[in-house]
């Protein structure tokens, strides 16, 4: 059998059934863009759509393993299986990022309802854009009813992040920004759960006040639309856990109620067949300027026979 | 008259005959991306691939200004008209860089045969990749026999530059890098010519070697092959820059021999054209999202109905 053939049905079925190795499979040709993706996809949709999405950003320090790995036993109590995707945005190797999280979410690493898996985001083959959205699906359909999804909060990763998840948290620690840092990074229009982290250090109550104040210049004070909570924590000693769950109960409770999880996933589902859509766009123009038709249309441009508009039509209609 | 409606011939016109306003006013339509850039460029073409395209790049602090201004009087003296496009790919905001670099062009502000131009590449209509081109082909068609693109050594956009320019000037200064900070930055494989400027600084000769050093451990060692020179300046007092002038020349007369010359134009008039159809696609996917014809796709993949591969395909489909 040649090495890239891949048995779907067979892999599909195992994910279902519950194997970890399965599900890292599937994974791994989401990270590779493996041609067989497209069948993983059409064999996994029917299986989507039950699984919670919960992102967790925040700047490094503010303790993003110690409350995910907090999350996760929380929900693990009430008995759900848990996915936990750890993106790193900044890193184009995985290997060495998912040895840590191993490492870190050792409390949970021999659980067999819980699967920890990280991916490097930004590689030679494309960013959060179109891999994360599909090893979601991977983990969704493979039966976990919460994922949480972690991220490094470096730059636009935070905003893509809460583009892919039902419900954000953003994780914020004492003396590590106030409110007006947290706008600039425009983490205050992503957040639908701020937890402030490590609460038992000086200046917590102030960063607490200084979020709250935030919001509440911001557009989330008008009726039926969410306020998001902020919630204190130490998640090293479990405190201010419960109060995190609820406050994510209660914003699915409200998405379900009012239409907004549907809205954000038909969102989500149009971002990432966007994303695919340009993706194979670009590849028909890979091979477009291999076969020399781009080629003789740039020549044509360098003699001043035709100018790049025009070419660049030419090009769409040959796309097509 | 409608405030949008733009006279392309008599603009065009205006343009060759020297009008720095009517310059100004067409790199204008291509910052704002204007509907008329289309006929813009339609009209342009005939007259342009006549100037010289050069890119000076480097590190902010190694003199660029100061060594643009050199360059530019040493071709004022040979009579040739001269632009001057200097592109921030850091700021969204035109204003401040334009004003800034007026002033310290001072020497040449008055002189008819000098246009020189700031450009915000990043802002929100796009990147280097289309519109710097773009400008080029203005200050081209305008009957600039060498146009100077300066750019600040930003990450990417350093390699960017290289490919918009016929010739790349990579500016170094004593003790701001050795070799091996410009092997990292991957400029070593972008500079057709390397100066070393404020030579009269410690340092200067450790650094020419070590440049030196680096290119003679690439590839560029091959016959046939251009093997960049390193020159020494003090462009503030004019050192050195008869030596630059000269490797200008020499490069421009390698590339003209040998074919490198047209190579790198077809290659360029290649990205472009492809940058423009990518666009035209994406504003098409834009128009889909908008009217609706991707949200009811996203809705059956959300409801399991389809997967996003097949959903994507539909789309491209729709885009023909």
């Amino acid at each position: 059998m040649a090495p890239r053939t891949v048995d779907v049905p067979a892999l599909v079925e195992s994910a279902r059934a519950g194997s970890p190795r399965a599900v890292a499979r599937l994974i791994s040709l989401v990270e590779d863009a493996h041609p067989a993706l497209r069948e993983v996809m059409a064999a996994l949709a029917p299986h989507t759509g039950n699984a919670h999405i919960i992102g967790i950003t925040g700047s490094p320090g503010v303790g993003k393993s110690t409350s995910t790995n907090a999350l996760v036993a929380a929900y693990r109590k009430r008995g759900k299986r848990v996915g936990i995707l750890a993106v790193d945005p900044s890193s184009p190797f995985s290997g060495g990022a998912l040895l840590g999280d191993r490492v870190r979410m050792q409390d949970h690493a021999l659980d067999p309802d819980v699967y920890i898996r990280s991916m490097a985001s930004r590689g030679h083959l494309g960013g959060l854009s179109w891999t994360t959205p599909q090893a979601l699906r991977v983990l969704d359909a493979a039966g976990c009813d919460v994922v949480l999804v972690e991220t490094v909060g470096v730059g636009q990763s935070e905003v893509e992040i809460a583009g892919l998840a039902d419900t954000t948290i953003v994780l914020l620690a004492p003396g590590m920004g106030d409110g007006i840092q947290a706008a600039k990074a425009g983490i205050l229009e992503i957040g639908d759960v701020f937890v402030v982290n490590k609460a038992d250090r000086e200046g917590a109550d102030a960063t607490v006040r200084d979020i709250r104040h935030m919001i509440s210049l911001g557009d989330r004070t008008e009726p039926g639309l969410w306020r998001p909570p902020v919630v204190k924590t130490v998640a090293a000693q479990g405190q201010g856990v419960d109060e995190v769950m609820e406050s994510i109960d209660k914003h699915w409770s409200w998405m379900e109620a009012g239409g907004t999880l549907r809205e954000r996933r038909v969102r989500r589902a149009g971002d990432e067949i966007e994303a695919i859509a340009i993706k194979a766009l670009r590849e028909r123009m890979g091979d477009l300027r291999q076969g020399q038709g781009v080629e003789e249309l740039a020549s044509e441009v360098v003699d001043g026979r035709t100018d790049p508009y025009a070419a660049a039509d030419r090009v769409v209609d040959a796309l097509a």
